[in-house]
């Protein structure tokens, strides 16, 4: 085993890059060796004493100094451009997850990687990510087959920001919310077919202004199109201390399952079910990536270069321990 | 994508051969050439028209005619023989399954494997296999944590042998069961610390024969030491026409949990569980194995040689799919 640690960066200091601080912390072989922020430098105090916070500008005359950067931005707006970007001085993993246009972010971050020889992958996480994996492990296995995802119980960031546009809402949180009946017809093998609405219900929690129409905002949010009109949709009016105090986390979750038929008539049923019940949103995404941060390490070691997903990712990369020992211990 | 379709040989014809056997027919890009046997060749009535049955000996021969052995013998006593044999041949899946000897198991068949230019594949199927990667995934994502395998509801095979030879038995099968609340409490992520009697426990279901004394065989039964004695169990005497009703099925399942924390002070909780509900256990485990005889297929054309196990091979090696496919449909 390679005795000097893996030397990591962080490009993006909000939720997840703390997160990917803390994950840091509990993998021995990794080293955070600095912080990359668009703020002022001094401005930013991290969770760990002794790390230097760095100004994004000084990255071009780093390279020499750390073996991943992981690029803790936004999909909307910062990792379109900074993946492509960073490929070209930097192995990177990054957590692209608008799902249309991961092709093209794809394509992109190859070429910069390709030309810098440098490993870069993009979506991980858990969605895309982990939940990517079993919906191919399963029709891998199981061909004949259907495979469905169910998210949550978790927030949904664009259905409360729907709710907090509506006149007389002071602030909301919305939860999505798997529908156990559908879930189980999943689980005894029915394979029914079910659209995404029929998957899932929708829980609002709403604090309202001071003498707002309460009658008025609930049908405003359950007769909303594409959000929330087709779905069973819950509205809960709060006070704001309830709100701060029941409703700040940030635990998330979700389902894939894979369904499938096999034998001499292929009717004997079989179902494989992945599920997660995440503390922390941010906090499990930093974790996912920091493992795979380890895989792009001894990938550019072997002279690897391009962008990877996690499809291409040999399982045995992710982890710290020797093949022999995983052999031993794991298999 | 190749359009020569991938020539599979099948070595040893019980359950596992005709799973495997069945598993080809669901797979386009895969053909099934040749079941070889030990014994007379025309004994042998396969599920498939038009496939030869060769015997054994003639595999030296064979060499140019199929581009993976699907090796389905049992792993007492014609794996550790067949494996480093064959691999001197072909490229090969096994399903290896006796934990303490993979270590020398991967030894022999790497290398004959090596010295042969050919890849092989030991320990294949859901445990090993399936459950080791969620074993590896989990633990190299949640470092801080604890991974709990749990198995059944399922026939153990041992267990049932044990009750047949009890004085009395007629016949006998014995399921283990997961114990639910030993589940539920690592699903709330209260990480017990749980050895293997206390996550499972025994249901049998005796016939006994005429005459025989069932007080007798029940405390033989439970306060038989290592198999039953240290367990939860429950004895049934059924008839023997319910028992070749009801107990004919070959179901089995299992989960995999990893409970871990992350966090400033390593107190947010996550759960990742895996878990497999069989309808039929060698089914299923064919349906694994030629999903990697699809990953050697590839490596062999890549010209890599070699033992493998799940643990090396990239997600993406299982798939019929062209990498941009999976990426635009999966990931």
């Amino acid at each position: 085993m390679n005795t000097q640690p893996i030397r990591i960066g962080i490009i993006g200091y909000g939720n997840l890059g703390r997160g990917v601080e803390l994950a840091i912390k509990q993998n021995a072989d990794m080293v955070l060796k600095g912080v990359f922020t668009r703020r002022a430098p001094e401005s930013v105090r991290l969770l760990t004493e002794g790390v230097p916070v760095y100004h994004v500008d000084t990255l071009p005359s780093m390279t020499d100094d750390f073996d991943v950067m992981i690029l803790c931005g936004g999909s909307a707006t910062d990792l379109p451009v900074q993946g492509p970007f960073y490929a070209s001085l930097y192995n990177t993993v990054d957590s692209f997850d608008t799902h249309a246009n991961i092709p093209d972010h794809f394509a992109k971050v190859d070429q910069a990687a390709k030309n810098a020889g440098k490993v870069c992958m993009i979506s991980v996480g858990w969605d895309p990510g982990l939940f990517s994996l079993n919906r191919l492990y399963g029709e891998a296995i199981l061909p004949q087959g259907a495979t469905y995802t169910f998210w949550g119980k978790g927030v949904s960031q664009g259905h409360s920001d729907a709710i907090r546009r509506i006149e007389g809402v002071e602030t909301a949180k919305q939860y999505t919310i798997p529908v156990e009946e559908a879930l189980d017809s999943v689980r005894r093998g029915e394979a029914p077919v079910l659209s995404t609405r029929e998957k899932h219900r929708r829980v609002c929690f709403v604090v309202a202004k001071e003498g707002a129409d309460l009658a008025k905002i609930e049908k405003e949010i359950v007769t909303m199109p594409n959000y929330f009109a087709e779905y069973e949709t819950t509205v809960h009016f709060i006070d704001r201390e309830t709100f701060d105090r029941e409703h700040g986390g940030m635990a998330h979750g979700g389902f894939v399952l894979r369904s499938g038929k096999t034998g001499v008539n292929v009717e004997t049923n079989h179902v494989i079910e992945y599920s997660l019940r995440l503390g922390s949103n941010p906090e499990f995404t930093s974790s996912v990536l920091v493992a795979y941060a380890r895989a792009v390490a001894k990938l550019a070691k072997e002279g690897v270069a391009g962008a990877k997903t996690v499809f291409d990712i040999p399982p045995a990369y992710l982890s710290p321990k020797s093949a022999e020992d995983l052999r031993k211990e794991l298999l």
